[in-house]
């Protein structure tokens, strides 16, 4: 059951999507099935604690428009990463959209530089908000992890797995912000779960 | 005692600013001011609750980027507000980083309908991220009033100050996203404080 529609109109098909055999439902789009989860299981540990929702949505918005720079370094390399028939179809859509070969969009020479620093910066505004908490804990609220933490980890995680922990990319973006960014990915490691399979 | 710096590395006056005769502070910048005053008289109500300071920044500065086209309108007006001398500083300083008079910042015609619906649809997605709160309450985080919400007020009030209550644009912006704007001013009004004097 697709939540939103393309341009064209028609139905849109996204992941993250679940089914829950409760309940009977079906949702895509990250944020709805947090919010119905929310709801629905009121028992487990919240991920919008406080009524926080609507200032959480606006921080994963505000992160991801600090993020300039990095999709050139990141979509090549997640490219290679997938299976045939994925890498196939990746391919071909990113490539109509950013109207050159998946080699060209790689930044090269002084263009990585300058766009890998301009990643590096977006992440240090990202860095200065975090820094508000006043080193109360690793996560936003301080000691609590919530929404706008696993958005930032979710993206970080994608990094690690595509680049690897022992790439320079990974490497470098541990060593930012006094290492702030690896120790959100440790303090969430317990919520997270790859399946190469998949 | 100026806690930033100009460009040419002198000291920037900035208001607000507060003296605390009870522990001999002086502290200017809105948000380090609330930080000091949360921290000093924890007994009094919070506007960072739940640890919520480094989502609350980020929220603040989200919305000041979400208000392009406002400042062509509201400056022009708000230079006639002022008493003769701060006028006069406000019109050579503003004229000269907008490069053009006062008269000109004003947009006209096309120009004018243009910039106020870029400002609408501006406040618009901040409505979107309110609206997360599930109607909750007017605030963001529902019935607690927050940092975030007293930036929204303290710009809003700033416009009903400059154009009045019965202006055609107070009226427009009291009539947008169902009237959430003007919810907002009027839920905070205990704490609203005026003084033409000044």
């Amino acid at each position: 059951m697709p939540t939103s529609k393309k341009a064209d109109g028609s139905d849109q098909y996204t992941l993250p999507a679940i089914h829950d055999p409760a309940t009977g439902v079906y949702i895509s789009d990250s944020i709805l099935i947090a919010e119905y989860l929310e709801k629905t299981y009121p028992d487990t540990p919240q991920v919008f604690p406080h009524h926080t929702i609507a200032l959480q949505v606006t921080f994963a918005e505000a992160f991801g428009n600090n993020l300039g720079g990095l999709a050139n370094f990141i979509l090549p390399a997640t490219c290679t990463k997938l299976n045939p028939r994925s890498q196939e179809y990746f391919r071909r859509t990113r490539e109509k959209s950013f109207g050159k070969t998946m080699e060209d969009i790689v930044p090269k020479g002084e263009a990585a530089i300058a766009e890998w620093a301009q990643f590096r910066d977006g992440l240090g505004k990202v860095d200065a908000w975090y820094a508000k908490n006043g080193g109360q804990g690793p996560f936003l609220l301080g000691g609590t992890p919530s929404w706008g933490d696993i958005v930032v980890a979710s993206v970080l995680i994608w990094l690690r797995i595509v680049w690897g922990e022992e790439s320079q990319q990974w490497k470098d973006i541990s060593s930012w912000n006094k290492g702030r960014w690896a120790a959100i990915v440790e303090a969430l490691k317990k919520y997270e779960y790859y399946n190469p399979g998949m």
